[in-house]
């Protein structure tokens, strides 16, 4: 529990300095400032008080209990003044000061001082190198942080990695009138994580709304349970940066994290439910809009516009994401014909015109929330001099207030004024933006989270025909790390039931030849030995051998060739056409395999054709990755071509993703190509690797 | 010359009004609220005077001469006003009222009235169904509009099509404290058109930067003529909207226009160097940073910042957008190390640190300014507590008002309590934003707007070897409009030096077999008559005849087959392999031909691989649409695998380009597909299609 550092009963400034310009000192005037609830003890051995208030020259001299103590001393005196906390039983430090893991070497060690030290006391550590808190909690009121901004009470809590990130998100939340809940920036976050604090506001019945900025993740797996969790119940806006090779850089070199150059992150926000941005703005404006609105049931938006441009640039953004303007009913249309101007387009946008009253603007939502193919409502309101803009507003907030569909507006205005418009707007929770594209995107927000909602994962299928004692062997025989050999691979492979083509391993040239005949020709054959890391480069490999006469001279040639080697040979059926699919999976430290599903050939590498998951994989999400691939068509069949078996290809996906799950010492596989045929037939894999 | 629109020496108001809520009223208050500089006159028969203005029964009343007239009287009522206004030889007249072409019909009728009286006035016509314009020149002070909000004065003019979407620029910029020149919202503009403001804004000094938004564009050759006059001496800043169908239908049924469902308009900017678009706040956010800041004559950014996480952000955006980040030179570090705290990160970024001072800022600045690597400065300013802000931003305002480099900045701060630092910057011109990303966009945009200005688009190639008077005769040959036989395709191909694979047309099946033995199998044989559409669909096309034997059997067939109707035999030698490759061109009413090109097979449809431009082009307009492909790398070579000959199909491209630009009556064509070979080897046309 972080009520300790959340609703602090008591707060103490180690290094409370009676110098205006000091972090010790602004922490006290925020604290003073933002009207804080419980008392404040600055600690400073050479003050009697600091901003008035009574100040100890050691934080044992302290009369009452202390919840929560500011650290801002210089660092290498932190450590003693954990053990000082450590005697007072503080419960939890706020350690603004930097110079630890961030700057590497002598401050890392530093770090893990005041860390075991802290873990002696039984006290939770918040930081170092870090802002600190906000709680707006009318009965809290906690400012535990050196910045400026003081934001309005709200639903929205923020944690962000990066202060200066947190504090322009904050910035824009207070600018933009949204008011937040709690707000929380962990710099090196040595202790308390991002996970805890997540965990803590998914349980904070104020918290409407969660916005999440990160640049790198320290313990993917317990994110992942804790975010899926937390997404679940409440809307979590995530974005993460140092997407960028060069931001990644950038990322790395100032909180002492460091950003992997990849999309694991995405992918961790997708799995478990957290709405994707990779914008700061969009974010803000989309949690406005999630603070006070219901989720969307579907795509559907009904719009309603007293001008032109407007709904053009609206509609043309809701459609490229994906969204709907439907047509509206005969009933609808019958009411508006009757109680719109008869200028008025009764179509969807439905055009009020310019000169539309409070009438008709209710006429019109009313319209649209009884309309059952209607999701959500987007609104284009200009405020001409010539109608009664307020009664309009007071018309929109009504219906607002009733919650049965989600409404953002496109409030078009000059803020100085129509000043009694946006105050009846805002009072009535009603999300407005200054822009066509702002409201739009806000609605396509809200949609997306209920997309993510009703979505049906699925569980992750089990299959019962595995051989998991079988493919444990084969990796315990394995004495180094590094690819395995063929037979090995193929031998995995059976194990789990995927689909090979036929092979055999076999000692000699003439086994080979019995072999050929059995499985039929044409045949590949192989050199398998582990003395040959690049086969095909060194001739021993030889692919689509027609004929019993061919595979004897391929065999004898290979046999003089390799004499100084112990090898065997692998025989396996060719296998000419076939959609190529390629398969993969690849360790990610502490979170697991990373699948990855592409379409094969020479284009994949050009286009990038290749999409990502966290195993375990449900086939709701082997399906989905598929489908997300830009050549999916080719697959599923397009332009009277037929596609291929896209359920058992799914299936190969799943138990990949269950033998990775199972053999976590798999750190990469690749299946490709993988041939996969028409409906009714098995895909094959044509050729694999594995290292372990 | 618009003089008489937009610096009027006296206006007045027809149907100006006493009611305070009409727009013949508002009009007078915007007017005299604004500081208008001239004599305003109220047109009104009932009243003495309107808002303490003398008014006049009529128009001819009034004693002075008249520049402009509003008029806001009921639309049937405007062809009285405009016979009016020729006898007091009114020059210009902003109609207001609505009910014009917008809505069809009578409509239309009544507009094209108007316009044909005006013209025998000689009087020029804003609108109708307009808002009208705004100069905020001090020595003019127009208000000629009737919305509300006011803008500062500065140095960029805005004009949009739709009223609505103008006055959301409008209002963001005056949110935005930016300042404008003047603005203008044509409505049905059924005389005085946005090209003709374009032009007259272009000699308009003061106007630094001109935003444009467009639905649609009723003359497009007109509108390239002068954008790419006006694009080459100041920014222009575009946006299209309608760029979906839904959005078209709901352009088409507000402004009279005709929304294209084409990438046609974003074409026309591309080529005249207007700057593309598809976000208001993008667009204001982009003009306020062309308003004051001199053009990047480079990609490379230096970075300056004194907080982490927003620099990783930045780094992102502008990376993502093609710009770079360049390490800095050896001497640049000696001076930053020298010069700043040892804890700064003296790599681009320059992390100056939370604590840095002006003098730090300053040597940063000083730095990058003198970097002959660096184009462009990019700034992240938090503004803690704790250091002197306003210096900070004195020394910013002092390095840009050098004018040496373009400076952005993304100033991370509580605007209600940094005033005096907000306004530092402000007067000092430097564009100021509150998002990393937003700041990082508008370099963005500053950084493209330089590469449009330095790109040598070239001349348009004469190919001096075409026959144009054999392609002329072929065309004028033809008594109906369609699709011409491929014996005339082929015809006319060759006339432009356009390669196709030899062919023949031959009359009957034993001079057939003769063009066959001297092409050389295999060939391609084809039934040649207009009386056949869909050849293939009816037995009439075999392909890759390998001998003699079959071919003779394949037109006996035919010639059973045929035997009813009037038909030749077409011959073409058949090509089996080199990658394929698409060419088109279109007639678009008003523009001239857009060109197509993109790589052919069946990915192409897939992958909506193919791009445009518009006839005539020159050689690196071709070059460029090539190289836009997604699989371009295919045709330049990727991975080891060798390319095609792009210099001989950037020619067939500019071949294709004169060959409808000379022969208009061309209203479609596809070249489809063109074999692509390796370097040296002349591309060959296999299918082609010609309508007329």
């Amino acid at each position: 529990m972080l009520d300790a550092l959340f609703k602090p009963a008591s707060v103490a400034i180690i290094g409370a300095s009676t110098k205006e310009l000091s972090i010790g000192n602004r922490i006290i005037k925020n604290l003073q400032d933002f009207g804080y609830q419980g008392p404040i003890y600055p600690i400073n051995p050479k003050a009697d008080e600091v901003r008035g208030i009574k100040a100890y020259g050691n934080i044992c001299d302290v009369p009452g209990e202390i919840d929560l103590a500011h650290i801002v001393i210089p660092n290498k005196y932190v450590p003693f003044a954990i053990d000082d906390c450590g005697k007072k039983n503080v419960k939890t430090v706020i350690i603004n000061t930097a110079g630890f893991k961030e700057i590497g070497g002598k401050g890392a060690e530093l770090e893990e001082l005041v860390v075991n030290k802290a873990r002696e006391h039984g006290i939770r550590v918040f930081g170092p190198n870090c802002q600190g808190i906000i709680n707006t909690d009318p009965g809290i009121r906690a400012y535990c942080n050196f910045t400026f901004t003081k934001p309005e009470a709200g639903g929205i809590s923020i944690v962000a990695q990066s202060g200066g990130v947190g504090e322009v998100i904050n910035q824009r939340f207070s600018e933009l009138g949204v008011g937040i809940r709690m707000y929380a920036s962990n710099g090196n976050a040595c202790d308390i994580s991002i996970p805890e604090i997540l965990q803590y506001w998914g349980r904070d019945d104020e918290t409407r709304v969660i916005v999440l900025y990160v640049e790198s993740i320290a313990d993917p797996s317990k994110f992942m349970e804790v975010a899926r969790e937390v997404a679940a119940k409440k809307p979590v806006l995530g974005m993460k940066a140092g997407r960028t090779e060069e931001g990644a850089k950038a990322a790395s070199s100032h909180t002492g994290g460091l950003a992997r150059m990849e999309i694991t992150t995405e992918l961790m926000f997708k799995k478990t439910g957290i709405i994707i941005f990779r914008d700061e703005e969009e974010l803000c404006q989309a949690a406005a809009a999630f603070a006070t609105q219901p989720i969307p049931r579907g795509k559907s938006v009904g719009m309603i516009t007293n001008t032109g441009g407007p709904a053009i640039i609206a509609t043309d953004e809701l459609i490229e994401a994906g969204l709907k303007i439907p047509k509206l009913s005969v009933r609808a249309k019958a009411i508006l014909t009757d109680q719109l101007y008869s200028a008025a387009s009764i179509n969807n946008p439905i055009d009020v015109l310019a000169t539309a009253n409070a009438g008709h603007f209710r006429a019109a939502m009313d319209v649209l929330m009884e309309e059952e193919t209607i999701d959500s409502l987007y609104i284009n309101f200009v405020t001409p001099f010539f109608v009664d803009n307020e009664s309009i507003a007071h018309e929109i907030v009504e219906v607002n207030l009733l919650g049965k569909k989600p409404i953002v507006c496109n409030l078009m205005t000059d803020k100085r004024q129509w000043v009694g418009t946006l105050r009846i707007l805002k009072e009535g929770n009603v999300p407005c933006y200054a822009f066509p594209e702002t409201a739009a995107r806000a609605l396509v927000a809200l949609t997306r989270y209920g997309e993510i909602r009703a979505r049906e994962v699925g569980e992750v299928h089990i299959f019962e025909d595995v051989d998991m004692s079988l493919a444990l062997e084969i990796i315990r025989s394995k004495k180094e790390s590094g690819y395995i050999s063929q037979a090995d691979v193929n031998g995995l492979l059976d194990s789990y039931g995927i689909p090979v083509a036929p092979w055999s391993l076999v000692d000699n040239a003439d086994e080979a030849m019995k072999a050929a005949e059995k499985i039929g020709y044409p045949v590949v054959v192989k050199v398998d030995s582990e003395e040959i890391v690049h086969k095909s480069d060194v001739g021993g490999v030889a692919v689509n051998i027609k004929e019993e006469s061919t595979l004897r001279l391929t065999l004898n040639e290979m046999s003089d060739k390799f004499s100084s080697l112990r090898y065997k040979f692998f025989i396996q059926k060719f296998l000419s056409s076939g959609k190529e699919v390629i398969v993969g999976a690849k360790k990610e430290e502490g979170l697991g395999h990373l699948i990855m599903a592409g379409t094969g050939g020479v284009l994949v590498e050009l286009l990038k054709d290749a999409s990502f998951g966290i195993a375990p994989l449900t086939g709701a999400e082997a399906a989905e990755m598929l489908a997300s691939l830009k050549l999916y068509p080719i697959l599923s069949g397009f332009r009277g071509q037929a596609g291929v078996d896209i359920g058992k290809l799914i299936e190969i996906i799943q138990r990949v993703s269950m033998m990775v799950t199972e053999l976590p010492s798999i750190v990469e596989m690749d299946l490709n190509p993988i041939f996969a045929f028409e409906e009714g037939r098995q895909p094959i894999v044509v050729d694999a690797r594995i290292k372990i």
